[in-house]
């Protein structure tokens, strides 16, 4: 079959290869070593192993992999980004292996490598109209704005990980060690969100002292406070967001989206891959 | 000398002890056991050494020696606080030997236990009118509105810990590794901070990576950006605040107090606090 191809998606933790014919995936790898663990010099000898095991077969690469600590930087194209763009500004390793570049916004400054390619493959894959509000929640929240199928504007917000610093090295660590649930205190952590963050999240050690809120609820509360924070700055009232995400991380962000009065609508973000490698393999041929 | 007294300053890490006679102070002890450091039952033995050392008289524990992990737990008084609420709420160990109580907020919710000796101290030794805005900046940086000479309205903000956590936890540590200067970067981040925190901090990283900020500055953007968002959301333009503060963190609240259009005064935080402490001591009397 000549359109069958290897896409791996190759971050910075872990790594996932799929062999793909005509966007449908035949065959893929269980989760690989990602860019930190990766020993300088050994890409090639992964790449070949890869190559093995799929087939010998064009290669798209996808994520950190194309990062100053992955196998070659390949250099970020400025928003508007689209699959065209992308495709028109691989880098090139050799004849039939390339990375595909991440997306800068130089006036903000902003950065991504990786959701370019899910959020783009969403609209591939006909799941999201070409204009339209994308949300990636993790660690660092992807938030993003398509415009005729492109990626115009994004930010990064570091909701993820403030709430991890938060849980496992602040002086909130010990209200914090509950579960955080789709709960009335995740609402109430949400409706909190006017005041300044910095004053807020002392509030929760505040209310433990005081004895007005039961630690087993301050995780709820500190998430709704974070991610509430997070979705009212995107101005998100009267539109859909299209959300990428796990099921549980995916559900606070729709609640929080619904308080402020927006909608949320979930898309799978593993076949998004796919489509979106898919798509720019096809301006290659 | 009949009102000569004991004041302590009994702190989470460290403990400082003054012999006071009409205000001022004859002799004082080099740093002793913060109360995270003490093991339980072992206050008396404490409180008796420092008689022995600094003289057999009436003795007042301020701060965390208070707190549940303190000696004895000292009820908070509810703002309004003033000197002679304090006085009159005192948690008697013995005849002689007492706990001031911690000032609360439980409309907010907010705790502070310790800085309301220095805060209403400076304005018993005349150095802050009796209504006026005081800030005493830290790991967890207290606001406070004065009215009448007493505390009416507090704010706790966990500037300093946020900053912390960001250094020495955070995907932003390697960019953070540099001293924090009052410069044209800190400058700089106090003039971002009309955009939201979660995003801007990201910011510092991709500013990074995209080669526009060299890393030596970044540090005190990340600083500016903090402190300029605690001091802009306590909307001080056209107004004094009066702060207690060393001189290296004084300086960079000054300046983004400066730029927010307010304007900063210096208070000596170590004065205070024995001025507070005789006040309430005179009231006992």
């Amino acid at each position: 079959m000549t359109n069958e191809f290897i896409a791996v998606d190759w971050g910075t933790t872990n790594r996932r290869a799929y062999l793909i014919a005509n966007g449908a995936v035949l065959a893929s790898e269980a989760a690989g070593p990602g860019v930190k663990s990766m020993p300088q010099g050994a890409y090639e000898v992964e790449v070949a192993g890869i190559r093995q095991r799929l087939g010998e077969l064009p290669m798209l690469l996808v994520g950190m992999v194309g990062s100053t600590i992955g196998w070659r930087e390949a250099p970020y194209i400025d928003a508007p980004a689209s699959i065209a763009r992308l495709a028109t500004h691989l880098c090139r390793i050799d004849g039939c292996t390339a990375i595909v570049p991440g997306v800068a916004d130089r006036n903000r400054p902003d950065v991504m490598r990786g959701e370019e390619v899910q959020m783009l493959g969403a609209v591939a894959a006909g799941l999201v109209p070409p204009d339209a509000i994308l949300c990636q929640p993790g660690t660092h929240c992807k938030w993003a704005t398509l415009q005729d199928g492109a990626i115009s504007r994004f930010t990064t917000t570091m909701t993820g990980e403030i709430f991890a610093l938060l849980k496992d090295h602040s002086l909130l660590g010990p209200q914090l060690a509950y579960p955080v649930m789709d709960d009335d205190a995740f609402a109430e952590g949400v409706a909190a969100v006017g005041e300044d963050l910095l004053a807020a999240l002392f509030r929760i050690r505040a209310a433990s002292v005081l004895g007005q809120r039961k630690d087993i609820a301050a995780a709820s509360f500190a998430s709704g406070l974070l991610i509430g924070s997070d979705v009212a700055a995107r101005q998100v009232a009267g539109r859909t967001v299209h959300l990428l995400a796990d099921p549980v991380l995916g559900q606070l962000y729709a609640r929080a989206i619904t308080i402020v009065g927006g909608q949320a609508n979930f898309i799978d973000s593993k076949s998004v891959f796919v489509a979106g490698a898919a798509a720019i393999q096809g301006f290659t041929r």
